[in-house]
């Protein structure tokens, strides 16, 4: 049954994203309806800049007030994808509160405060959906929020991240260093000009804080995120990782404890074994392994962003959201009832790879390894090289077994105090075992 | 809001799935409870042997009358894991009869009768999920039905069945045979005493049914797929297949034409690169592949099938009939608007790796590229060896560019014709270039 007054759709911003959204809303159309029930119309587009010229936009349809449009208490569902904080925030707000629903793609701002704006969502009664937020086109927040309600989810572990993908899969493939690596993603549009979000970690910290709190239905602040960007992963460590069969990647890492009662989440460069499924991810691709009791491991795999593949998830989650509508319901909301506590990244127990310098004589291994024993770090394997030039100093190659974040920080501590320790050349996380 | 009167659930069937399902309804009954927002309840289980010693399940539940236990009409979810066509299709109806919605993971059921199941769901305004009827835990029909929406998809490309895939890659392994690998997986339980289901394809005929269904808003019935199994596939075609940098999957393959009009769906061996993913899919594991217009390529990865992945995908899907319930709403239900063609297999289009044994003397290769050239079957490489027993044959294998299925047919007919042409060896389609 077809209605044939058609929903009423407000699109926030018509950037790399929005005009895809349009895009598909037109030439996919009479599709649409089927699934929907009832015909879509685009009744307004809130820009920036609004003489720029916009394919397939009637110009009548744009408007630089965004919050007149979201006012306007016609509207079925407000679509946002301006990104950042404000004024997407108060958009969101007061659309819920003139009787929208929300589909939105902005990660920074659920990250931030998806608690409160979930919170005024269900005080209105209306949904606020956002699948694009996390690894693009990926279906991942349904998966985790409908398909796995049954289930619970030990572990979330994945690339969400495709410009520092990019970055390290150069790295890895030609051997590239990092700068080289990034200016080519800038170049082929990978990476922004301002490339910080992405390299940082911001980004992936925030899809981590997002996963998280949906997976452990819990809630996870951006800041409750630990983060390591990767600016300063270099050729040698690479060189390493090749050296354990291991490759390196941005994570995202999120993780019940082993005895159920907190949860962590952190986001750092981390070398995975090359068997791993998660170290053929190529290029800007996304990957995600999340872990339960009874599913097992699943994976999911995608183009973690791109205007097309976003669009895809804004509409997949502007249909549901219209289905609700027509049905006078709404889809599940924050579920954020188990409340465990988020616990610091000295809690984190994983493996480790420590590159050390270190005086070329008799007895260092035998110092170190004693630090290392003290801080209650079990050592796996030690490799230990002498330079070359010799300069009188050696190099000295740790793995651990699994041991604390804190633990480990702690070992180093002592380790950089050792006068036969010159320098500490490298740490990084072992992870996918 | 947690509402205190429970909704009560009637399990049918106690098996492998069942009994996990009623594990998990137990051991997780608090969780269940809060992202439900009302307790479950188990009302009854029906079994075949009463007297059988089930854990954890309240014998004073147990009942042999399946269908007294759908018609109490105090049920609110029906889960059905008997299997089968009868009586699971009567038990299923009854129970929307009796105002219960349905959560099964019957894909032998839904194959065959899913059209008219709906119906009857829709009729008495009632859910019917299925989400473990394809690919075990992996969730395929939520991301298909829901979260692709929006998107037009184009291509389902998976390997959907764990058994078949367990002995396909112990013969790409070890170079066993087929029926030594067989054997293997019977004694290691990834096989049942009758194998047929699985190795002649019937298994994943119903699985490619149920999701060119989904995904082309079509009605495919299960005579609509187009099957082949694997007992054919020797250790000669894994020799081939290795010479041409590839591996042998058993595949269902769900397509759109080309023009949009029409879709085809098909399970048979195939050879796939060694580069693509679905490749390195190990034992029993299953992967899917979608490509849509906007998302592209997305791929879902996890274990097909077990009693517990198999209940983690029935958890899923009962938390949200039980939501729907809750609300007074229903989810998504059949859609079949676009009502496509299903075209036959001699319209699919694809590549083909044919083995030829012929007579070992000049014009062979003229004769054998004149009947390809007369077919429209353009070729890609030959191969062509002298073989050592000086018998006088020699083996020739065709590698074509892409050609219809009838086509290829053609050609093959019209080289059994030649006096030259000793025997087609082998046929084998190429997929996932
Ligand atoms: N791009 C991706 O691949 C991707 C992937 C996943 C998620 N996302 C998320 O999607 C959102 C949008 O990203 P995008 O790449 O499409 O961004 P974008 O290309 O920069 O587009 C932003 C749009 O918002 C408009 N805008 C900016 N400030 C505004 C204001 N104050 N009022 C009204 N409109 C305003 C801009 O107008 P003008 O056109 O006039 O400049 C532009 O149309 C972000 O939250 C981002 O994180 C993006
Ligand atoms: N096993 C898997 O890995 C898997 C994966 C995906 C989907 N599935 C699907 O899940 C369903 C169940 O599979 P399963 O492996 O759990 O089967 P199963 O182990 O053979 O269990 C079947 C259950 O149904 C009961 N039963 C049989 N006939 C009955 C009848 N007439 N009335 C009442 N109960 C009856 C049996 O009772 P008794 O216990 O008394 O014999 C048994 O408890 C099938 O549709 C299957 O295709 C299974």
């Amino acid at each position: 049954m077809m209605r044939t007054r058609p929903l009423k759709v407000a699109l926030l911003g018509c950037g790399v994203v929005g005009s895809e959204v349009a895009r598909i809303m037109t030439t996919h159309a009479d599709d649409l309806a089927q699934r929907i029930g009832a015909p879509l119309e685009l009744a307004g587009v809130a820009v920036r800049r609004p003489s720029k010229v916009r394919d397939g936009i009637d110009p009548s349809l744009v408007t630089t007030d965004a919050t007149a449009l979201v006012k306007r208490g016609d509207i079925d569902v407000v679509v946002e994808v301006i990104g950042g904080i404000e004024p997407a925030r108060s958009l969101i707000t007061t659309a819920f509160e003139h009787g929208a629903s929300v589909v939105s793609a902005n990660k920074a701002l659920l990250a931030q405060d998806g608690a409160a704006l979930h919170a005024v969502a269900e005080e209105h009664g209306r949904d606020l959906y956002y699948e694009a937020a996390v690894a693009g086109a990926i279906p991942l927040i349904r998966p985790l929020r409908e398909s796995l309600a049954g289930d619970k989810v030990n572990r979330v572990l994945g690339i969400v991240n495709g410009t520092t993908n990019f970055i390290l899969d150069k790295m890895d493939s030609t051997g590239a260093g990092y700068q080289e690596a990034l200016d080519e993603a800038t170049a082929l549009g990978y990476a922004e000009a301002d490339p910080t979000a992405d390299v940082e970690g911001f980004d992936a910290a925030a899809k981590a804080a997002i996963l998280a709190g949906i997976a452990f239905h819990t809630r996870v602040r951006l800041d409750d995120v630990y983060r390591e960007g990767m600016a300063e992963v270099t050729s040698a460590d690479f060189a390493s990782a090749k050296n354990m069969g291991c490759t390196i990647k941005l994570l995202a890492i999120c993780e019940r404890a082993q005895d159920g009662g907190s949860v962590t989440a952190r986001v750092h460069p981390a070398m995975i074994p090359l068997s791993h499924p998660l170290a053929s991810v190529r290029g800007a691709y996304n990957a995600v392994f999340v872990e339960s009791d009874a599913a097992g491991q699943l994976m999911f795999y995608g183009p973690g962003a791109g205007g097309s593949p976003t669009a895809s998830a804004v509409l997949g989650d502007l249909v549901a959201v219209c289905r609700n509508r027509l049905n006078g319901t709404t889809g599940p909301g924050e579920s954020a009832y188990a409340a465990l506590t988020v616990s610091p990244m000295g809690d984190v127990v994983t493996r480790y790879h420590i590159s050390l310098d270190v005086a070329d004589k008799p007895g260092v291994l035998a110092q170190v390894a004693t630090v290392f024993a003290e801080h209650g770090v079990s050592i796996d394997t030690v490799r230990q090289h002498g330079r070359q030039d010799g300069d009188g100093e050696a190099s000295l190659v740790v793995v651990t077994h699994r041991a604390s974040d804190a633990s480990l920080t702690g070992t180093v501590e002592a380790l950089r105090k050792l006068d036969t320790v010159r320098g500490v050349a490298s740490i990084m996380r072992v992870e996918g075992e």
